[in-house]
């Protein structure tokens, strides 16, 4: 059906996440792979880092599936940083074809879609999705560098200094399935606020979510968790009452990434966290295991991108926003092929 | 076969293309659909501009094939704006879900290897893939304000103000068959002269056409053209120069759309065109035209991009770069479906 689900047969067979120091310190900290406190994973420029991060996060996701590079079809990557370039050169001593997406905070998904799409066409064996976010980076491209000490407004989000790479193979792979998807319809907010970027998405993740329910005539109680991506706790709450209004009702199943990185209390940010790497490093490090382990048994991960930039802010624009979904199952030992 | 060669059953059914003055001055003018002498297209900024010429061109493909949005399975877009804004902006009023992808200056042919991949697997049965540059947009995000009147060195190229939509149905359909695809592995150039595009971009498309020809046993005489996006004059004789030395001469099938799409002397141009635009035009209004008529049988179109930033030449990094290749034939009639 057109524009409808997306109906794969594929599995997350290996990952790996980095983060910096506020994510180690978080509640998830512990979850994490790779962890850097001085943020910089030993490289000059923040910029740089973020890089760094992609590509230890990527060979530790193919180590832990003992490929090679070669054997890697192809890799969808993207990040928030103009053209992208944390991606191209953290990922550039992989000899492996490449696909850069732009998805702005929900391209962690949109890789694990298209990864998962080529592998249940047959037009790749093996696909992997990266994506990262770096707190100082984004700071200085988005905002202002932080030594400047800008203040920051109670919607604003704190964007996470971290990496998550996946591995998609075949349903028959042991892994974690990925059983259906669908590609965000974009959403004008209406909202110009950019630093009320949980306002802006919410639209969206709501949209993509009612098409969803409707299409694939399921509801929230048939999922352990409905997890959006960063839209902190903002945003969130607005995803919540406008489901509510079309008599929609996640609030138990609902959780955000933004809200289980950090300890708003004490780690002073403000809506919670964002940024490319929030939903991925929390989708590798804390939802992924839960459905390895069968703690979860059926998840929706639909991570929300923000679609302006500073320019069109500036130029007066509105915020527009999309949302991908990707349902997600546990693990499945893997299987004899037919 | 992992990172080979993508077989495709897709076809591109309809197309449009919506330039600027300098493009329709030149010598492929007659050949595009939409033209505006002011470059604005009733915008009041250039970036809104270069959004407006992937609405429109997108609207005009669609109407072309007497489709709806609905109709529509998804779509791919980016371009070279920071944070892809062009395209979201763009194609925020279609109801059609959105991937946004990011390849530079290859993207064009990145879209139509996606969608033919969502075509060819069944996910689809329509899906389009949109680009865009404009010269005054570039301009000032990579460069100048054009009002600085800053010189430009010999082997700088003009980016394009052009817009190219595309729409990519079943291989059953009324088209230009889209037969194979390659995704291209980032090369680094070394080169650090960001003033130098074609120099830093050869590189990539000498490595995906000698992967292309080794896995599919052709040879450039099995093609009519061998056609790059924007090598320009500098890097279209690279990349022939590179190819010769391992064995492989393409100087009778080889052109460039940088190279076709402005009159070199008259226009003033140094190096040739570039930006998203100039490949996507160049498909749009002169090559597939071509290949519909039957003009052309068989032909390689193989856009490169560049994957590096202003920051990251600032920062003294090399520029890495890519080249998406797509196989293209004559047009084939409806068939009727098995």
């Amino acid at each position: 059906m057109a524009q409808g689900i997306i109906r794969l047969r594929a599995s997350i067979c290996a990952w790996a996440t980095a983060v910096g120091r506020k994510e180690s310190e978080g509640p998830l900290g512990s979850c994490f792979d790779l962890k850097d406190p001085t943020d910089k994973f030993g490289q000059k420029t923040w910029e740089a880092a973020e890089s760094e991060m992609q590509r230890r996060a990527l060979a530790l996701a193919i180590g832990r599936r003992e490929l090679k590079p070669e054997e890697i079809d192809m890799l969808f990557a993207g990040d928030l940083l103009n053209q992208c370039v944390a991606s191209a050169y953290g990922l550039l001593e992989y000899p492996i074809p490449y696909c850069g997406i732009y998805g702005a905070c929900s391209t962690s998904a949109e890789g694990i879609l298209l990864a998962g799409m080529a592998v249940t066409s047959g037009i790749a064996t093996w696909a992997s999705a990266v994506t990262s976010s770096h707190n100082c980076a984004a700071e200085r491209q988005y905002r202002t560098p932080i030594e400047y000490g800008a203040q920051r407004s109670p919607t604003a989000q704190w964007t996470v200094t971290g990496a998550g790479a996946f591995l998609i193979g075949k349903a028959e792979e042991e892994g974690v399935p990925v059983t259906r998807g669908m590609i965000g319809i974009p959403q004008d907010s209406g909202v110009k606020d950019a630093a009320n970027m949980g306002g802006a998405m919410a639209i969206a993740a709501a949209n993509t979510l009612k098409r969803f329910f409707r299409e694939s005539e399921t509801a929230p109680w048939d999922y352990d968790r409905i997890i959006t991506g960063d839209l902190g706790y903002e945003g969130g709450a607005i995803l919540c009452d406008l489901l509510k209004a079309d008599g929609i009702d996640i609030q138990k199943q609902y959780s955000d990434c933004g809200q289980l990185i950090y300890d708003r209390q004490r780690q002073d940010v403000h809506s919670g966290g964002s940024g490319c790497g929030c939903a991925a490093v929390t989708l590798g490090g804390y939802l992924l295991p839960r459905l390895w382990d069968g703690v979860e048994k059926r998840i929706l991960f639909l991570p929300t991108g923000a679609l302006m930039s500073p320019d069109s802010i500036k130029q007066g624009r509105t915020i527009p926003a999309v949302a991908h979904l990707v349902e997600l199952e546990q693990r499945k030992p893997r299987q004899e092929e037919e």
